[in-house]
């Protein structure tokens, strides 16, 4: 077989610091973690900002791999610059290519360790399928939002973004080092598996698939007026139903969530999401069968020419 | 009596959002928090830094307040100038002098709703043994520390910190704003009773006297090498002994606390403190006699022509 190369990310945002951490902590005791026996490459996703302890410095590099900013010759900010750095070494052009980048994120919001894919390919839904059967992790399906585009990991033939939280920016924390060392651990076992042709897939594959954000409820200067309500306040992934209650004034009235069928929050309260006025985002779970094109897909980023 | 004039602090770190955010819907609402008779003056601290959701954008407007940088007319940082500001302002030579402050901030570390005072003015002790006594807030004790001066409340005749978290940096919290609003409205109510000579004040007060601080271990290379060992994580006021377990390294090694008496640690993995070095801050708990002194020095406060 072909050696496929995976792409490990942290640090995509700079004021994630943990999975940043873990990285470094690897590089210096390569024993500490197995990459059972993958050829793997490291990155530190946005190093400046890393430096900074700041999301970004000039624009979020996790929306920067569009096209058209990637081809825009006229734009210089840090965070575009960083992405065509990032697809010239590790791209399918690049000098070093990988076919699967895995890109490890932190959050504020209670998202436990749950595992995110972009639109719908099939070698993507095969890793998750794997991961959520090995560590039932839940899966955020993003796609269908023209707001937000040009995630890092789809500039790659196959990639996955690792979320966890809670936790605050800046903020190196026990438990999301221990909780992001073991989905790498199983995401780099698993995939080791899949290249021996030794792993057997699930025969479904529970997402969560992105439907719309909402904003926090704002004044007509543009303040937010409502907090998250206490009762939905870190309870992502725990489906909402009409009339649950969503935002509280300090006068203690309550926005309640309206809809005509049960939705499952996500991302409730991420401090990095306020300036993109985004207070949540609603997905609809679905159980799918998992397809046998998915598998497919995954082995042939193993057994194709590279 | 002469009337005091309170000034009340919001923002003064511009990533510490519920203060400023509670202000802002006070100011919109007047009769949602009642001032009890008090003659007072709201202020953002760092309006600036808090548009863009930063701690400061040169540097930190809480140790800009020391007579060398304010009088150093080659000094225009933007919170050097926002120092000298406030104090032409508030200040007891300003244009709305005002003899008392409370400056309200937020953290990522488990301080609950907490009070900070600089050194041993009398009044200062005395309005926080009068909080601690109605709502049995622990009080932090910061003195005798060369590396961290000029905190804001330290130009006010009399002043206090009102710390309160865990809570990320940037993130709008229902609990954070209603202990905030809790502090708030006893600390409004409370000196109003003063003025009023209606207060009686306890017989003690428990403070937590700062010893040290200690930095996270680091390697040679100067990168944190050790992470808050998960069962300290969290339990600032809680007392440590020697042989407790303070920082974990990724391999599983524990580095211990050692010391000959029992300390209590604050402000355990404060986002904004690693920069200065700080992992966590030791205290020593002690129960100090209620002084004459200390009532007298705040009633001056409130009968003194001002």
């Amino acid at each position: 077989m072909s050696e496929v190369h995976v792409l490990l990310v942290a640090g995509t945002h700079g004021n994630e610091i943990n999975a940043p951490w873990l990285f470094d902590q690897w590089t210096k005791q390569p024993d500490i973690i197995s990459n059972y026996g993958l050829k793997i490459s490291k990155a530190i996703g946005n190093p400046k900002a890393l430096k900074d302890c700041k999301r970004y410095l000039d624009s979020d590099l996790n929306r920067s791999f569009r096209s058209e900013l990637l081809n825009d010759n006229g734009r210089v900010d840090c965070e575009i610059c960083r992405a065509r750095e990032l697809l010239s070494s590790y791209g399918s052009k690049g000098t070093n290519p990988c076919q699967i980048a895995i890109d490890f994120h932190s959050t504020t919001s209670s998202m436990g360790s749950s595992l995110v894919v972009y639109g719908r390919r099939p070698a993507d839904l095969a890793i998750v399928a794997l991961l959520q059967a090995k560590l039932g992790l839940p899966v955020y399906l993003h796609e269908g939002d023209k707001t937000q585009q040009g995630f890092l990991v789809e500039s790659w033939p196959c990639g996955v973004v690792i979320e966890i939280g809670p936790v605050p920016q800046g903020v190196l924390l026990a438990s999301i080092i221990q909780q992001t060392r073991l989905v790498l651990e199983t995401c780099l076992y698993e995939l080791s598996r899949v290249g021996k042709g030794l792993v057997s897939f699930p025969s479904s594959l529970i997402v969560h698939r992105h439907l719309r954000s909402i904003d926090f409820p704002r004044s007509k200067d543009r303040q937010i007026e409502a907090f998250i309500h206490p009762l939905r306040q870190g309870k992502d992934w725990v489906p909402i139903q009409s009339g649950s209650p969503l935002f509280m004034k300090l006068d203690s009235n309550i926005v309640k969530f309206e809809g005509d069928e049960e939705l499952v929050p996500v991302f409730i309260n991420e401090a990095a999401y306020i300036e993109k006025n985004i207070a949540m985002s609603f997905t609809k779970r679905e159980t799918w069968k998992f397809l046998s094109e998915w598998e497919y897909e995954l082995r042939n980023l193993f057994y194709e020419p590279h």
